[in-house]
């Protein structure tokens, strides 16, 4: 079978994503799974480069045709010059902003067009990029819009714990005001959609969390779960979803982890990650569901304070890359 | 050294209480860290009995002052006579609800009067209590309205995490409503307290969780941070108290569990008890701060569905009870 290609894009060239791009190369793993095209910085690669003791081959290309069926490499598209720039690992610069949107739009660019058949991103810095698009408010939203999509949603996947989020970054009493039944089932939709789909499990069984202590104790501490919660686990379950719950969330996280559930619905941004992380510290993978492509990405942040020094992980990078090429077996992506 | 006399109480006669006591009497660290004083119903300890292979010796004493200096063993003091009251495991019965609440306060009353080191309470049923008294909201509430002690709280310890909450049993809009820099300050308090005089570590390290995603990212997504928890945070610096935070929740448990703090000061019920009953699912000890004197309770419920059928797991009792014994050894409760 031939390998997927997977557009991966270098983040913000003062952080840890050069580093943990040429780290995951390094892995046999990674190799055998796809063919990665490096969408970046070449200088600022190279100079990455400098602190491995074993450096990975990059084919250099100028056009995306020229990665050829029969290869079997890694391939680098310069999606900018940054040579004499004086990019400095830790020191993020608003000058960059350009050259870091400048890949992302290049691999969905190509995902869309089934060029690649799949995008991993790496870390970029909200806070650089908004310096000259004040709306910027992450990839996710990016993307989608690239993608001219409406109906989209974060999920988080780990070994033993998959979450996806019903809001997202929100004030948490803002999320409470805005959580309707109709963002609820959007989220049990793309849950159960993506799933199946990207993940090949025929018939997920998923599990919405409660909001408020013990899932409300029968309207003693809240009534979300029987005015909203109920009536959306309802109504997945009359549309044939394998959709229970609304749970107490302390316990119900637990009962996932142990393989009971294979992914839990949380309402906000927290309920869902701290047992993610709790569980999958840099190692669970970010997706995107509803976009017309597969997107994965670290669940980590640019990391300025170890940049350039040798120091960072790429176990959370390298798991989104064996997850998106995993989903590529399973869904009608190629040309 | 003589071992503490730790009353435990029975719980709900329908609920596993009776089970999980016999079992935890029959393992040799409970009987080497002090000489229990089971306050329950004879009767029904008796039936309890009757599913075990090996069951516990215990001495029937009519009068507190019946247990001697010189002895070393385990007590039974009846609070109740159910003996033909027909309890039935998993069924129970409003009419229970005085003999639950006599042996808890007999355990108390002893408590304060320094006749017994500490109290350990099995798990009883909220609704079966409320039907003869509607406004009795649980355990600690109970506990501290008969010391008199109007400043307590609630901690979670496991073996990785310790947790203490600044609400409770809210619904989680309203938790979000009365969270004052003051109740925070009070769980900051309290917390320190436990943490130096009953767990005995000298400067210990607290942490405070924060309220919304990346704890607000700079007020982007909520101001609570900056508003309620970053002042509390330095008021609790300033009386010398070791605090850092408001972090990300997200993070903050993982780090916590990794044994960077000592505990995690946590600002409402899910958020203490997702990360708490994932690593430490059965086998925390809650425990009520601010008393004066030493109790804590298994951190399960009546599990009525399992009761009668000698399935239930001791473990949550014997830790509850080995660390009540601990917490003796450091605190001036004897008489």
């Amino acid at each position: 079978m031939k390998k997927p290609v997977i557009a991966i894009t270098m983040g913000d060239p003062a952080g840890i994503g050069p580093e943990i791009i040429l780290k995951a190369l390094n892995r046999t793993e990674v190799m055998d799974a796809c063919r990665p095209l490096i969408v970046g910085d070449p200088s600022v690669l190279a100079a990455a480069a400098r602190h491995l003791d074993s450096v990975p081959s990059l084919k250099r290309i100028q056009r995306i045709d020229q990665i050829k069926e029969t290869d079997d490499q890694a391939y680098l598209y310069a999606a900018s010059d940054l040579a004499g720039a004086q990019v400095t690992p830790g020191q993020p610069d608003p000058a960059f902003g350009p050259a870091v949107l400048r890949a992302i739009r290049l691999a969905a660019g190509w995902a869309l067009q089934r060029k690649v058949q799949a995008m991993v991103t790496c870390p970029i810095s909200k806070e650089i990029i908004q310096a000259g698009r004040p709306h910027f408010t992450g990839h996710t939203e990016f993307l989608a819009r690239l993608a001219r999509t409406r109906t989209f949603g974060m999920m988080l996947a780990g070994e033993r714990l998959k979450v996806s989020l019903v809001t997202i970054h929100l004030p948490l009493k803002k999320a409470l005001r805005v959580l309707t039944q109709n963002k609820i089932r959007q989220t049990i939709q793309l849950t159960h959609q993506t799933l199946t789909g990207w993940f090949g499990i025929q018939a997920p069984r998923l599990a919405l969390a409660g909001l408020n202590p013990h899932a409300g104790e029968k309207g003693a501490f809240g009534t979300e779960e029987e005015t909203i919660l109920q009536p959306a686990v309802t109504e997945a379950q009359s549309r044939g979803i394998d959709l229970s719950g609304p749970y107490p969330a302390d316990t119900l996280f637990y009962w996932a982890a142990q393989g009971r559930y294979d992914a839990v619905i949380a309402l906000y941004h927290d309920q869902g990650l701290i047992p993610l992380k709790l569980l999958h510290f840099d190692q669970a993978v970010n997706l995107t569901m509803g976009l017309p492509f597969i997107r994965t990405s670290v669940d980590h942040g640019t990391a300025f304070d170890i940049a350039g020094q040798g120091l960072a992980n790429p176990d959370s990078l390298v798991a989104a890359i064996l997850l998106a090429a995993d989903f590529t077996r399973r869904t009608p992506s190629w040309p």
